[in-house]
């Protein structure tokens, strides 16, 4: 099957790699024509000089996967291919983009009979062997008919244990993709995975700081130990209930560098975790977990704070210079 | 290599079968004589009619394996164990003790010139055919001599892929058991362990509470989504950042109750959650994903607290009695 | 000095009655005739039986405060008065209108040439007598010209001790209100005094429960106490540090139900707590607290969560039908 | 009436000082001979140069209170007051013990015919002239005998309005003191106090916070505001919902250092902030504030944690070199 994709970074790029590896074929576009130049050697692949050009070697009905930056990019490119495409054909936007924004573009293209599908993907540097993991938004129609490129992106089976008791469910959620809903349903669900993805790993953080910390001067001697921590997250990946992925990744990392010298301790937080916390203060529910997580984020790129100074101000105002209490 | 086993429960008891199985020999006891009946039935056991008997039948230098609840029934097995014992033997505390009596215990005993070895163990009921990740605490002496036993009652290292970069590092954490450090360490790492595996479960459970919420009347009518969570916990556990094994666990629980209708909300808690936090404050480190996840199964088994009824009272003073705002 | 009022609700009534007393004049409008009626005979007042009425009844340049609940009503007023004012004219929202509703109002607002200020007030109930605490957002001219109405509704210095070291700064703040900035400021300011207000009921809800089961069977018997927290609410209004207006309405709240059994501990909040986590998000700053005193609120109204029964799934998936750990 | 105060820091001497200001006598003592001299010249105060002579110059029954650092001193100080003393005799702990310390001391004290008194006291450098507000525990004997001492002690009805409704309650409540419970009672309401003062500072820390972000570059443009935090605080003292005696220090503090250029930024944290937390923690009480609070103190005193370097790990693991998402 044909598909088009806009953006030949990382991952735009190995989607399309991964396609062609599997029989398909594609038609490249990317602002850097030297990007479009290398995929366009590969056996399948149609480069395009310009976004027009790149229209016009789809065969209708046409799809377009849009795989660029989130915000402003994803929201030019996406109104731009709306004006040159036709009735039926189908725009992607595979990145991160905020779900109220799939919505309303949606409802844009929807007038113009354009279709509209969004997919979050979970995967990274990782996708082009591992397959990528999918959440998929837009009309049933267009989702369907795009469904040998989703089975072929996806992970597939694989060597996961198949979960008992799924009956006659989807079987594409065992593949590894889902069609979650419509319009901004994908995109959705991608950001509360992120949630997720926040708090397991400050849930990690946490126990290993007390684990580091469990030889610290402010306790009693007897009471101190020196813990191997890159033993201690290798021998969790065995038979316990915490063994993850992310947990594989802390054990690699503690296995060269136990100290983690190698990092400044500045952590970026990304759209998606915060768009969750929206989310649960839209819902009214709570989210006590996931919000430490983003919050503590913020917090690793800050060095004295105000709100840490306001509080020595009031300790001073009350107990004097000295500070006693 | 013969070990002494006190309480078959199913973990005890299942203790004591995996060694049998891979050719260890068991003399055991427990407080209830059927229990003892059955185990000794297998090939390689021998049953105690009490403690006393139990150590008479083991060979020196003995090793006895204590496996009750912990807290006061562990307390006085160990210390009758210890007057019963000769110097040179071991006790083994596999329960889930506080690190500290560990310490305090190990003291005692080592004034008897026997040896103190605590065993913090993940995998329960899984553990007689995956094997028990087990984190050891005690004189390396004792630990090394006990290595057959912890060997064969360890995962090994199966099918989990070996972690790069590792190099000479100790090799019992990749078969899944670790000598953590001096007694009490490992009930420690255990204890962190739990610990963070409150974190974990937290994250997945608000997570998949704004999944569950999406479709909630206080949102939008174009901003609902009715999602599928068998669906979306299983679509993660491929090629997804956030797949572990309770992810596994989720999707298998979403798969035949949806809604989760077979539960009633209330979370028990035990006291290696609650130690973790304790262990954070001693050593001032934050811990604010780990305390908000027990401080949600603190409140899942309460109604109309306290503390918000007083939210309403003070609502009521400052607002009036129609609490407008 | 005149001032039309758009809603004649408690707080809009009463504001108009402060304003009366003090020897200003008002015009008066509501949906409800009655309200009107009420208002309008008292010296000083006249009433107005429609918007249109209302605006010609005003002197110029008009100034019309409109007092009618958040969302749609507020916009809708402001919008119709913006039709039928003239240039010069003045539209306070004195509701808790979103700041960026103020920001936007403002501008369409400004393209007619008319001001829009926003008016954040505090003290509900007791402003009458009290006085309003009121932060105020809009064009420094028009906010100047209304100053004697702000400085009536002012609480003024009253009983409260001077501030030290103030020296020039701005005497409106010490007379109880403040012109914080631009349109939008006074209802942002106004927004995280709430967020704090929640912050703070928390902290204190939090600290009476854990008082209130001092005497809890889960503790050991010799460390239990019965305590009088009507009493403790009462001691700590006198020279401790946690005195506080929040406290003295706890302390009356107790003194006459000390269970508070007149409470269901459901507990409602409003647009402002919520928009004061967005802000914080917006701005990268960690807000632990403000989170969880609103995530509280939240869970205080939900029984049996979905989140706390997939805990319980977990757990009977690792640890079996009996969820032993 | 006669008090022996032992241990004349800022407290312990201010409190010798309001005794003796409204005609009560003391003998005083002091491992600093200076201290002694210092107070011994002031009408009706006697020093003393060991614990012996101390003991000696007080009139049966003795009171010996104790206002020494918590802890160790203050272990050693009652116990050697304990063997120095005689039956009927009291001793008073004044200081920031824990609760549980107190429970035991009572217990020995008790088998000697001794009393034990805790008392919590808030007021710090302000308490000589505003009184001290005191939460006291002990026998019923013993506090009552002592009340013409604590009465002189507490700040009094003061200017503080009257709670209605407290009807026959029991009036020392009012006038600044309470007889909490038995021995621990007095230290453990205080503990509860200082960890509702944490929880209350954290909420106005970040309420400033987020009002000193509101001009972020991370905002829109046309949403960012310049605001005077210093004003802010000053207009909140009247007639709003969080006025408190820490608003009016926070005030005090921004008055004449808006930017908190003063302060390091770095927050200690006192016992009693943990205790409160470990004492939740026993009860399964939820305390999310008290504990967030308290973590964002132990945070304001680290950089580049090891859990947010963990978090770095992780990201570069399932992103690659770039850790993009």
């Amino acid at each position: 099957m044909q598909l088009g994709m806009v953006g030949l970074g990382r991952m735009g790029g190995n989607i399309v790699r991964r396609l062609l590896r599997n029989g398909h074929t594609a038609v490249v576009y990317d602002e850097n024509p030297a990007a479009v130049t290398a995929l366009a050697g590969e056996t399948g692949a149609v480069g395009a000089g310009s976004l027009e050009e790149f229209v016009q070697r789809l065969d209708a009905p046409r799809t377009a996967w849009v795989m660029v930056p989130a915000g402003d990019p994803t929201e030019a490119t996406v109104m731009r291919l709306a004006e040159l495409m036709q009735p039926g054909d189908t725009i992607i936007d595979g990145g991160n983009s905020f779900y109220k924004d799939d919505i309303r573009r949606a409802q844009v293209l929807d007038a113009k009979g354009l279709h509209y599908v969004d997919v979050g993907t979970s995967g990274g540097v990782w996708g082009l062997d591992r397959g990528y993991c999918m959440m998929i938004g837009g009309h049933k129609e267009a989702v369907d008919r795009l469904d040998p490129i989703f089975s072929t992106l996806a992970p597939g089976l694989g060597e996961v244990p198949r979960t008992q008791g799924r009956g006659d469910r989807d079987d594409r959620a065992e593949r590894g993709y889902i069609h979650a809903g419509p319009s901004g349903a994908g995109h959705f669900v991608k950001m509360i995975h992120n949630g997720i993805e926040y708090g397991l790993m400050q849930a990690y953080a946490e126990g290993f700081d007390i684990l580091r910390h469990a030889n610290s001067p402010e306790l009693p001697e007897a009471q101190r130990f020196d813990l191997d921590l890159a033993d201690i997250a290798e021998v969790w990946r065995r038979g316990s209930v915490v063994s993850s992925w992310l947990l594989d990744l802390t054990a690699a990392a503690l296995a060269t560098d136990e100290r983690l010298d190698g990092f400044s301790g500045h952590v970026a937080d990304s759209g998606e975790g915060r768009w969750t916390l929206n989310a649960a203060i839209e819902e009214a529910v709570p989210a006590h977990v996931l919000s430490a997580a983003l919050y503590a984020r913020f917090r690793s790129r800050q060095q004295a704070t105000y709100a840490d100074k306001l509080l020595s101000a009031m300790r001073k105002g009350f107990g004097g210079h000295q500070e006693p209490k």
